[in-house]
Formats: structure tokens, sequence, C-alpha cells
């Protein structure tokens, strides 16, 4: 981001925009030419999502298993849509069969495949095989870049992210894609002009014919430092940054649990960039995240919800996702655990 | 936005957070609490003030009269407005006596204080002292540091900005602030989850009893970088920012009459930071515009609409701002006239 700025109409900064595009849809295995960084954070993806797909009484099926979920429940109602919230216990991926069968002809059916909140993996191509008709929409932030994701292959219509995750740039932009077929599905005019896929397809994907349309001005150093992230991935190679975050995560859940420690997401379940790991009894969660920040500069989250003391989350993300700052986490964490 | 990035949690951003939203303040004249950055480019502002406001039906005129007032009768009727929209011809200021008489009893009147697509400035204290009970909204994407503003004295109820103009920094935030009395009036749960001014509440403002409150990931590094240009504007002093902005743009636009052209935004109602030129009769508004990025890697922009092709806008904005920029636009583009 310390680079000089672009300016948003700037021939160079279009072709960054363009590669960037590209990169995206390498990351997440689409050829939906409709693939952009939108500009705003990732939870403006999920709005972006919802609005542009739910027409008035539309039924969403949402798979509720973390707070991201639950957010989608909100976001989709607020868009007019009759939801239909099915719920999981936090630390349990998404039961497929409950969730297909849970209405009869959804418009839209909703996941996230990676839940930040718990450090649960669920299995969106099963998903995706069982849609039906529906649109198949899934949160991809904690999971780009940091995980295969192959979107096409496994039937997803809609996804969004967040830049700020395993693809390791800073927060701002919400990667997003989406399908001809949900395309075509679209809201004509979305009760939100910023985030309206009609006016964005020109501002960035060249759907025009040819033509770039201002929409509004893009935030260019946000989308040139995007760019430089997936670049980085890319010099790395895919393959490559997966192994790193599966070995990373494996030495930090095999090293938290030699430690006697209990992991919270279902065995089978778990993400490698995102641990999540039960804080022990009698341990004060705050006070040893309080001393991890101030001796280590190390932050570790707490839960969210009623899991905001019960719970750690810890992240190994992007360019941290290595065995070597596992093993400092771990002993860290060990020392906190000693003395806090 | 080079700076190391910090978590969005961290206290150090938090503290950041505030002494930005201090300073919006000052800049914007106005103890407004509830005053931010949202995480979203200029355009997002104007969502934000109309989504959280707009309830069914409600009457909004809108003074048109140029591009982004058009903008705001597109946005206010996506979130159903019955809109009132008062035309202008493009090149003149707001007319506050159509404005105010356009309706007996409004819920919202709404103007741009400073017109991009223009150059001209319009009386934002004048619809102020005329709004009755009506709630004011103003754009000021363009005015915001680069000429005086005094919501509170003029009777704003809801303004916002963008970071990207007069402020001088990176696009990808927005500037917002709104009134205790427009706040009363707000839609309890609008369209928009990632605009929703009540979540927004605990994030930034610290109106929930001194607790912050997750709603979304901010984009701390742009958080930062919105503060750096700040204090660059506060060490220098409102009033001789001010002043530069004065003197550049009479630089140019003495310049440009000199030189025999006709200045587009009528008299007395001129902006300093955006000055509009109209193209002369035979020369290629295009062809000029691309010797002068080409040899001056200088960008000055065409008009919008029917515009495009009959006018300049030349901005002169934060730090570039200075006399001895206007001067080397003024001999750039004799160049470029004599030659494109």
């Amino acid at each position: 981001m310390s680079l000089p700025l672009l300016g948003h109409l700037d021939p160079t900064f279009i072709a960054a925009m363009d590669a960037t595009s590209d990169m995206l849809r390498r990351v997440w295995g689409t050829a939906n030419q409709r693939t952009l960084p939108l500009s705003a954070t990732g939870s403006a993806g999920m709005e972006a999502a919802f609005v542009n797909t739910i027409h008035p009484g539309d039924v969403v099926v949402v798979a509720v298993n973390g707070l991201f979920g639950e957010r989608m429940v909100d976001v989709a109602s607020r868009h007019g849509a009759e939801v239909i919230s099915v719920e999981h216990e936090y630390g349990t991926p998404v039961d497929v069969e409950r969730v297909v069968t849970a209405h009869p002809n959804p418009n839209i059916i909703a996941a996230v495949h990676a839940e930040t909140s718990t450090g649960v993996v669920s299995d969106i191509q099963q998903l995706g095989e069982n849609k039906g008709d529906a649109l198949l929409l899934a949160d991809c932030v904690t999971s780009i870049g940091g995980m295969p994701i192959e979107l096409d292959e496994w039937g997803v219509d809609i996804a969004y992210a967040g830049s700020q995750k395993c693809l390791g740039v800073a927060p701002g932009l919400a990667p997003f894609t989406i399908s001809e077929r949900a395309y075509e599905r679209r809201v004509e005019r979305p009760a939100n002009w910023y985030l309206d896929l009609n006016l964005l397809g020109g501002y960035a994907t060249g759907t025009t014919g040819g033509q770039r349309t201002y929409h509004h001005t893009a935030p260019t150093g946000m989308v040139v430092s995007l760019k430089a992230g997936l670049e980085r991935i890319f010099a790395e190679g895919l393959d490559n940054v997966y192994a790193r975050h599966a070995a990373a995560g494996k030495a930090l859940q095999d090293g938290l649990e030699a430690m006697g420690l209990t992991l919270f997401a279902e065995e089978g379940a778990r993400l490698a960039q995102l641990t999540t790991v039960k804080v022990p009894d009698g341990v004060d969660s705050a006070a040893v995240r309080s001393y991890l920040m101030e001796k280590y500069n190390l932050e570790i989250g707490a839960g969210t919800g009623e899991y905001a003391s019960k719970i750690w989350r810890i992240g190994m993300m992007g360019h941290n996702a290595t065995e070597a700052n596992a093993h400092l986490v771990l002993s860290a964490l060990q020392d906190a655990l000693d003395h806090a």
C-alpha cells in the first residue's frame, strides 16, 4: 500500500483491476466473468450477495453453525426473504441433509465455508450436489487463499470473501463472484446503489462491451495491494500455500492437544487457518489474551457470543501460517497459562 | 498507508479512530457524537445517509444541479421515498427558494454542497435557515477540507464526504455525521446491514456506554491514513488550508480567462478546488486530455453526461492546491491547445 496512488480511471489501474479479478478467479476456481473486488470489507460482500439476489418473499435457507451464519439470517431477512434458519451446535459442520431438506424448493441456500467464529469447515461441494434449482451462496471470507476452493466444480453460484484473512492484505475489499445463472435471476434495481451489480458490471468487469463506466471512485490503493497479495500467493504456488497452511494448523493443533488442551471444533471439520481451543476450567480467558498481547505482541481472539470466555481462536493465516509460528504461539501460550 | 497494519480491535487503532472522528468534527464544524469514517467510498456515504433516514413514503426533496444530485434521486427512490427532484441548469447553484417551496412539509431536503460535476458551490446555510421541520442532508464530498463548513451553524443534520478529494488521502472511506435530531428519526432496521447506524454506533462512536462492539473488521490502514491526512491539515491550520485552496483556484481561473477561455460555473458560485471551463469550439477535448496525461502526467477530467466533451474539470485539491501548480496547469494547457 506504500506505492504512489493511481487515479481510478488511469489505464494502469484498470489493468491492475483486471489482473486482480483474473487471479481471484483462479484462487476461487471459477470462470465467472463477474468476479471483482467490491469496495468495502467482507461484510459488504454478504450484503451484496443477498441484496442483489433476493426478490420479495423468496425463500432463503441458511445453514447456521456460527456467528456468520447468524449474520446471514439477519441480512437476508432485511432484504425481504422468508428465511429458514437451520441451526447447528457451534463447533460442528453443516449437516447437508438437514439443510437441503429444510424446504422443498428454496430460492437460495446459503452457508459459510470456513466459520471464523468456531474454526469449522463445512462441505460446500456436497451442498452443491444437492442444491436442486436453488442458488448456492457461500461465505469464503476465511477460506479464500488458505485452502482449496473450486466454486464451479462445487456448484457455488455466489461467493464473497475478505482481503485481510488468508490473502494477507489489509482489510477494505470484498472479493465477490456471481455465476451467469445467478446473475440472470438478479434483482433489477436492488435497494442498494453502492452494491448494485447492474452498475458494478461496467465498473469492473468490462461487461458493457469493453467500455468501463464510472460508478464510484475505486479504492485504488487497496486494489493494488490486493493484487500484490495475490501475486505473492501465485509466486509461491497455490498448492504450496495450502500445504503451508495445513502444516501450520496441524502443528498448532497437535501442540495444543499435547499441552493437554481440548480443541473446540469437531474432529474432521477443523480449519487449519483458524484453530479454536477450549479455555481450561479456572483460567481467565481475558488475562491470558492480555498477557500474550503485552509480552509477545501476539493477538489471539476470544470466542463470540456465549463462547466469549469459553474458547480462544488462533489464526494462522497468510504469510504468518508457518510451523515455526505455530511453535512460537504454543510456547507463548504455555508461558501465559503458567503466569497469567 | 505504508505503516504496519494495526488490528481492528487493537487499542492503538481504537484511539486512532477516536482521534480521526474528533478531527472530522472540527473540519465539519459539528459537535455530533455520531461522526465516523464509514468503511467504503464516498458514494456509500450517500447510501448510508438515505437508507438510515427514509421511512416508506417519506417525501425527499432533492436539489439537482449536477451528477451527484441526480444520483441522490436514484438512491433515495431505491429506499422507498417519494422523491421531488428540483432540477437546475448545470453550472448554476441551488435555488434555495425553489427547493424549500417544492413541497409544504418534506421529511428530508438534500443538496450537494460542492458539485464535482459542474464546479459549483451552493449555499447550504440558506437551505438550513429555511428547512422548516425537514432534515437537511448535505453532500460534502468535494467541500470537506477545501473550504469552510459549519454544519451545526448551518443547520445540517446529515452529511457525508470522501477521503480522496481535499482531505488528500486515498479513496476508500466515507466520513459521515448525523445529528441527534436526525438519529432520533432514523430507520430502526434499515435494509442495509453494513451501513446500519444502529450497529455502527457501537463500532466507532462509543455510544454503547464506553464499550466498543464488533460490527465489521475496520479498514485499519485506511483509517490511519485518514488520520494522518487530517493531522497534516490541522498542522497547517484550517484557515491557511482554505486560503491556499482559494488562492490556487483564483490563480487558475484568472489564468484561464486570461487565455481567452470561458469558465463554465456561474460567477459567484465557483468552487476554488474544482474549476470547470468550456472546451473551445473546434478543440478535441479528449485529445487535449491525452496530451496532458502523456506529456505532463497531468490528469484533468472530462465533463459528465451531455457535457462529456464540452467542459473540462480541473481539480486543485489537498496539497496539490498551490498557485505554483495553477501556473503549471495553465502553461501545460496552453501547450496542449497549441499542439494537441
